[in-house]
């Protein structure tokens, strides 16, 4: 499969509403693919099924704040060195590319970096979504190790780590992106194919795409919003989808701790003044709430989206008065295993409130 | 030359006194390279003279907070691991290790290094004597690059980098060592036989080892810092040496800044009670100050040592109410060429008086 047409901008909706409020600007990444692509060709995507065993995978994604990751761009060349560098230290040349996350950035920086280095893509993730924390992939809940990681930027900086478990590695590079500028491209987790397989979340690049394309499909005799729930319904992962929402931003509160962009967003709904909903982000939404009531909780997808266009709204994107509808996704059940809740369930973010699957919490 | 009985002592020492306030703890230098020697043999120590052109040089030494250092020690893994990798990525093996700078610990952990890998050790480094900052060497100064370096810890934590400049090398290892917890192991400034000839401070580990000597040598009927004073005069670089200042402690302030240790220290003169003397430190002591005349300033040395014992005190274990002389000592020519002011003058610390001379000074 090939990305053609309107693939990418397609994709790059998708992505940045699959992304939960984070993974960084659908537009900047539309831009840098469509330059590669341009100039190198499409990549080819691969399905993880045809990914053969003992193939070398590395992911790649771009890491820092999304604000100066907008501002500075990427040159192309810095994705090249971390793979290269990567390589370099294995001792072996990468056969597959694979996002990190799920993100209207480190969605579309994978098919660059494919499109550059003429490597296929596979249609599959560590995240199912976007997160904040380098550890938090389905990866790491099956033992796939974080490091040996390259990390550069486009002064020609490189580094190659290597930490005892991920949550170290994770610290190191939070800092060191920090010193880099907080704008780096990150080469990490190098796995065999068996695992590129056996520790993801398959398909996630082309269910983006028919999700953009979904939403790019409202007009004025079809509701977007509907179209887009039709559509995720369709999927085999995120197929429970509730409308948990329709409101006006009354308050926002932002704030930068520790590299993260956090706080949260209250809305007043539209029609009934009483209801009010508190969604809480650390980059990405994490939860969402009525009242006492629990609507939605990480690692379910909280989504929020134009209440006219579906287009999808980032935490940092949000702004007072703006009309929105809150949508909550079923995270794939990869995602709700044991292991994942441990890596990025709610306790990993410091909430108190348990996960429990939006389709058993309680309508509004 | 082997390292002989007492001589370790003493140059621990000579080490501290040449730290110039910084360098780290003597005694924790000294037990790491005993127990090194005690277990694999005294490293030899040769004259950069005789060291071949085309030889292939590594400088190591240990990064971090001083406390830190001396809670945590350090295994000896981390010192191996840190050359390990760095020969790794050039494809050479070291045929000879270096110190970085002149200090309590880091005039020792090179010993410790060598001893462990069965190298020899060059006597000579790049401060000649301590410096707050990585960029701050000779070798930088002579144009050797800080980079490709490798970093360690105890946990078994690499990492390798290769930075456009000295300055952001600096920047990054400097974050990066705070996420290691304040300690690490920094294996950097690969260079050629030749360079470690042209582009550094020569002898400085036997010149310390003799200062250590001149210190200890002191009794009842030597004053051990005459003793001091008369073997600095006898070196060729540390030759212009003035007693500054006889006087006790009134003030002191330490705040811990960027990850440095900085502020003041304040004597009143014993004798003189209209006399006092400001003396100001960034890790090291910087400059002398007393009133309003200018008595001592970087790179020159500012050494602060206990009157009766001519033990050198650092500028992390000045205490209110101790006794102390204030010394100064005129920095190796190679340090106060324009090239090496650029780097390591009172500018790059901040300072606004320009540098001048110990020995073109006002006495007091």
């Amino acid at each position: 499969m090939k990305l053609e047409g309107d693939d990418l901008l397609h994709l790059a909706t998708g992505a940045a509403f699959l992304g939960a409020g984070g993974g960084g600007d659908p537009y900047l990444g539309r831009l840098l693919a469509r330059a590669a692509i341009d100039e190198f060709g499409a990549p080819e995507l691969c399905p993880p099924e045809d990914v053969p065993d003992t193939a070398r995978v590395l992911t790649i994604a771009m890491l820092g704040a999304p604000t100066i990751m907008l501002e500075k761009g990427l040159a192309g060349e810095e994705v090249d060195l971390a793979i290269r560098r990567l390589e370099g230290h294995l001792g072996e040349t990468a056969d597959y590319l694979m996002p990190l996350e799920i993100g209207g950035i480190n969605s579309l920086v994978p098919i660059m970096a494919a499109a550059r280095l003429g490597l296929p893509l596979i249609d599959a993730d560590g995240m199912g979504r976007a997160f904040p924390e380098l550890q938090m992939t389905t990866f790491n809940a099956h033992g796939v190790s974080t490091t040996p990681l390259a990390l550069t930027d486009d002064h020609g900086t490189w580094l190659l780590l290597e930490a005892p478990d991920a949550g170290s590695a994770e610290a190191m590079i939070r800092t060191v992106s920090v010193a880099l500028g907080c704008s780096a491209v990150l080469c990490s987790y190098p796995m065999t194919g068996r695992q590129a397989r056996e520790c993801t979340v398959h398909g996630t690049l082309s269910v983006a795409r028919d999700v953009g394309r979904a939403i790019h499909s409202g007009s004025r005799t079809v509701d977007p919003v509907a179209a887009l729930m039709d559509l995720l319904r369709s999927t085999p992962y995120y197929a429970q989808c509730r409308l948990l929402f329709d409101g006006r931003v009354v308050d926002v509160r932002r704030e930068v701790e520790g590299g993260f962009s956090v706080g949260y967003v209250r809305l007043a709904h539209l029609e009934d003044r009483a209801r009010s909903m508190e969604i809480v982000f650390q980059n990405e939404f994490l939860l969402a709430r009525e009242g006492e009531r629990l609507r939605a909780i990480v690692p379910d997808l909280v989504c929020l989206v134009e209440r006219e266009t579906a287009q999808p709204v980032l935490a940092d994107q949000v702004r007072y008065g703006q009309r929105l509808k809150v949508l909550g996704v079923s995270a794939p059940p990869v995602m709700r295993s044991p292991e994942s809740l441990s890596i990025f369930g709610p306790r990993a973010f410091g909430l108190e409130d348990a996960f429990v699957p939006l389709e058993a919490l309680a309508d509004g």
